[in-house]
């Protein structure tokens, strides 16, 4: 028996676009969840944008406000991308009692004590698998672990566009100018880098899973950051004497006074780690919780593909917990 | 508001003794689910295992069907090893409503139909997080891919005993019976060590993945087994000339044909693979959907610590879920 959710999307670029054509043509619906996703209305400048993600321009429209009041909608996802007017809309909608399923860490880490209020308000789940590590499942793990663990460290390799860069350096021995223009002549850095490069949206991640971690609330601002733009190939050859490489790390850390510090730093990381190992674009966290001790994932960080299927599992999740159903397996 | 919830732990030995210690302790309430566990009856032999695990003694007695089928309990963890009488007990539970929440791979491999059925006729949870990879988040990680992935592979290294036997072979170049003996002194061996080193218990593992991979049931005896009494020291001279190393991998891999061949048998890994990376009794595993492509988990995949930890994990999943409260992050 496939169950009903009405859904809209606010925001059909490359992720959100991958995710509306998806649920539109019906790819979306697993037999796993017995849901059926329908897609209402997707929020975006016009037809221009509904032909480029390839659907039914008939439910585009620029009015975020007028989709999200929308009676019929059941499950907001929010890909606009940028703080606001992403952040607002996504509290206008729990505070309706929708859920909301989110791939945008800006908005969420800047926001996070106003959208969980909302959320607690409407009695609606915010979901932000998506926003951290792309298809890792790290947020429903860090979850899982932090019901019955005080969880004192978690580090993590959280941007794919400076692993490349750092990777390449590493591995091919060129210098950080010509590997930036490489990811860029890829698609994986923007043309204005300075979010990646600069850290600032690792920090954003480690913040909020900073917040997760302590139970208190961590603005980006409070993440001490140093980007990769200083690292050079003298840089590397230390560290390969050393035994090692460097890998941008963004860590939220118990201190032994039980202040917690997040930092996001070019960090050495010895060979035998196995952060070392992380290649290419691939994101990684690892976990330490004081009864599992520690937990790694590695996994795609970004890319359309792993974020939308972030972003549905989100989706039916969210569903599939309103209606109340036992999470046995299905056979 | 704490709620309070009525669990009763059958088999309170190694693994058992601590799940019960710390529901008894109030150790395992923890703020981040809002719950407060009451052990109400352990099933044990009597006064002597129950002084062994540190827990009341007029909690403990024999008698299993007496324990499951008091009208007080909520949630019956089964700790208790073996295929029987664990999996009578867990149809039982289910069928009355109970949830369940095991660290029996034996007993799940081998009698999965019924014990689903049993599930889903009484509406309960069957949760078994605990039964593979220790403390890792691989069942919660597994699920959330199969909401909207069609997952093609899962590999993993699945049994400690064995990667640590398999690790100090590589490392120090000991033989197989010498790595044996070291295991087995170290607690990490039985003293009857067939059921590791023959890959039986891998295969129990592999059993249960391959089903929730395929949504088709394999009994553990579809695994084409291969164990690593055979390994010889010159089979890692082998692999290290071909630049890599040897582990026991459990497979469960969907063939061209759709049909899914399920394995456990020694490997020979790159050493550019992260499985290479695994040493002493670690466990990882990878799973390759057809969206978020390869995700890879690793840590403790044995011990009290980590075991308990998800067995208390899942405890306050299947208590949550049956409250209808939203996944909400808790600040």
């Amino acid at each position: 028996m496939a169950r009903s959710v009405n859904v809209a999307v606010l925001g059909i670029g490359n992720i959100g676009g991958e995710v509306a054509r998806r649920i539109a043509s019906g790819a979306s619906a697993t037999p796993s969840s017995g849901l059926e996703l329908k897609l209402v209305a997707a929020m975006d400048r016009g037809p221009e944008q509904a032909a480029a993600a390839g659907i039914d321009p008939a439910l585009v429209n620029p009015d975020g406000v007028g989709i999200v009041d929308r009676d019929d909608v059941d499950i907001v996802i929010e890909t606009l991308g940028g703080a606001q007017p992403a952040a607002d809309l996504m509290i206008r909608a729990l505070a309706q009692g929708k859920h909301v399923v989110t791939a945008n860490k800006e908005a969420l880490a800047k926001n996070l004590p106003a959208i969980l209020a909302a959320a607690r308000d409407g009695d609606a789940a915010i979901m932000y698998e998506a926003s951290i590590g792309g298809g890792i499942p790290l947020v429903v793990s860090l979850r899982q672990i932090l019901t019955n663990n005080r969880v004192d460290s978690v580090r993590g390799i959280l941007n794919g566009t400076t692993n490349y860069i750092l990777h390449r350096m590493e591995d091919e021995g060129c210098d950080y100018a010509t590997a930036l223009q490489g990811a860029q002549e890829l698609g994986y850095a923007e043309p204005d880098p300075t979010a990646d490069v600069e850290g600032l949206d690792a920090a954003n991640k480690i913040a909020i899973l900073g917040t997760m971690m302590a139970g208190e609330y961590f603005h980006p601002e409070r993440v001490d950051v140093t980007g990769i733009s200083g690292v050079g190939l003298e840089d590397f050859a230390d560290a390969r004497e050393r035994g090692g490489t460097l890998r941008l790390i963004a860590a939220a850390e118990r201190r032994d006074d039980g202040s917690i510090a997040l930092s996001v730093a070019p960090t050495f990381v010895p060979n035998t780690d196995l952060f070392s190992r992380v290649v290419r674009n691939f994101n990684a966290v690892e976990i330490v919780g004081d009864r599992v001790g520690p937990v790694w994932l590695h996994g795609q960080g970004a890319g359309p593909d792993p974020t939308a299927s972030a972003i549905l599992s989100d989706v039916a999740e969210a569903a599939i917990a309103g209606s109340g159903a036992s999470p046995t397996m299905n056979l």
